[in-house]
């Protein structure tokens, strides 16, 4: 049985990643219902929030799912408590030492899985005990690693680094995507952008409309002197890409960026003056989907083209 | 059979980069005898020194071989004209408008491959005519498309847009980077860092210890106001950087760039004050060998990749 899948007891290897502002319990409980591994993002919850969108998840599904927690937030105790309390068995951690939370939550029973950009913070998720490594490439939509690593490169690196599971991030959003990760070395893959056009992503329907529109060179890697993030490109992203032309600072960027931009774009549906967290997979994204037909059409063509590969194109 | 193995007569669908101060008639000849294309990269040899090349190439082997040429060199005509002249039967064109040669090469009985980095120019080379198109990923060494689309996300669209022959450049560097560019949607792969570190490629041996030692995130594309180009760090990198950060325009990366950096860098052997231009692959690259123990592994490990396929990890 694949590592993944028997870690998560879930039936797909597909995670489905933990966004702000786009996986509430809809779909989360969708993901996990169709046999992937859904996933809560607290990033953009208060922790009554977060406890709600817990227990509506629980209501809606009785597959495994999971909360994924950056850990620069203020809160990150009282969300971590609660997800203890709430009975979560999964949770995945990024943005932080991975050395903080991990035993503690073992502790309980809950399986961790680390988000990592690059090798050296690769095998510091190992070294802390995490149960498998999110590795994600400089395709992925929202914040990004500062040695912009593309998943190609990344994920043999990490394989070679590491003996835990490997799920790859960034760049996939199709069922070919998931077998090139499978033979580059990875267990799993993690899928967000594909996600967030879906019928049950909380994501304002403005920004699906964008996330299907967009083509080749739609997003572009901003804010590097701040939080490295990949944008949809729109009038918020021209703003920065010209102070950034001309030298501007860190703080120029946060004041320009100021707070709730993130919220405005993709929940509130300000396309134009929101920030629009999107990987470079929106390119190949021409629809809004139920879950479940999203999940099918990537089983589906994932097993088409491990079949063909013994097509004659492969032969030599 | 493998519709670019047939295309270009040759045993592997390996092509080897056509690069600047580092592919001259040895490595080209080397990866032709060991059953891949071998390329003379002419962006950095003046008409006659290409005119040499080429004939020690054919002495060197009797299989077919091939040369690339960066559209934007002022000499063009010339180059063009030496190629038709000494029977060359493959050209790599790069960097320019795929319609000013390609029907003129072809009358003579050459077949021309067309290097694109983005999908809008992947459509143009197709409707130039020509046999075959490079997509070359943001991951790939030198120059670089704007759009940063990256050989996972690039290679699938490519596909979708032509039926013509496709070679995916940019990160490949090992047999299972083969595969999965493979399972992605090419026909077959350029590889140019692995072939840089080889005992054939006339790149000085400052530069070959210098790849051999990069590790992740020690590369990074740079002066993108001029011309996105991926180098190594180094003194000149950081100077570039520094600059960068305080908003340089483009006269004042030229003038720092000056003339020859790379002919410095790469040939010369000046590893802190030259331009060295490598890809993010080679951070998987540890070992300088002979091309034919490079191409001898690469095969190796793309048949047992793809024999792997049925293990259990793949299974779902």
């Amino acid at each position: 049985m694949n590592r993944i899948c028997k870690l998560l007891n879930i039936q797909y290897p597909i995670i489905q990643g933990g966004m702000i502002w786009c996986s509430g319990w809809k779909l989360a409980s969708a993901v996990s219902n169709a046999g992937g591994l859904g996933v809560i993002g607290a990033g953009s919850m208060y922790p009554d929030v977060l406890r709600e969108h817990i227990r509506k998840t629980k209501q809606a599904t009785e597959k495994p799912f999971g909360v994924n927690v950056p850990l620069l937030y203020p809160q990150t105790e009282e969300i971590m408590q609660i997800i203890i309390d709430e009975g979560v068995k999964i949770v995945i951690t990024s943005a932080g030492n991975p050395k903080i939370w991990t035993k503690q939550l073992q502790e309980k029973g809950i399986k961790v899985i680390h988000v990592i950009s690059n090798s050296k913070f690769a095998v510091k998720a190992d070294e802390a005990g995490a149960d498998a490594i999110v590795a994600e490439g400089f395709e992925a939509g929202g914040h990004n690693g500062r040695e912009e690593t593309t998943s190609l490169v990344l994920t043999p690196l990490v394989r070679s680094l590491t003996s835990k599971p490997v799920i790859v991030a960034g760049g996939i959003g199709t069922g070919r995507g998931i077998l090139a990760a499978m033979v580059l070395g990875a267990d799993a893959v993690q899928i967000g952008s594909r996600f967030v056009a879906s019928e049950e992503a909380s994501a304002h329907i403005n920004f699906k409309n964008e996330i299907i529109k967009a083509e080749e060179g739609s997003t572009k890697l901003a804010l590097k002197k701040l939080v490295p993030v990949r944008l949809l490109k729109n009038s918020f992203y021209s703003e920065v890409e010209k102070i950034e032309n001309i030298g501007a600072t860190r703080e120029e960027l946060a004041e320009l960026l100021g707070k709730g931009r993130a919220k405005k774009g993709m929940f509130e549906g300000d396309i134009e003056n929101g920030e629009l967290e999107i990987g470079q997979v929106s390119a190949l994204i021409n629809e809004i989907k139920p879950v479940k037909s999203i999940i099918e059409d990537l089983i589906l063509e994932y097993r088409t083209a491990k079949q063909q590969i013994n097509h004659i194109r492969y032969d030599f």
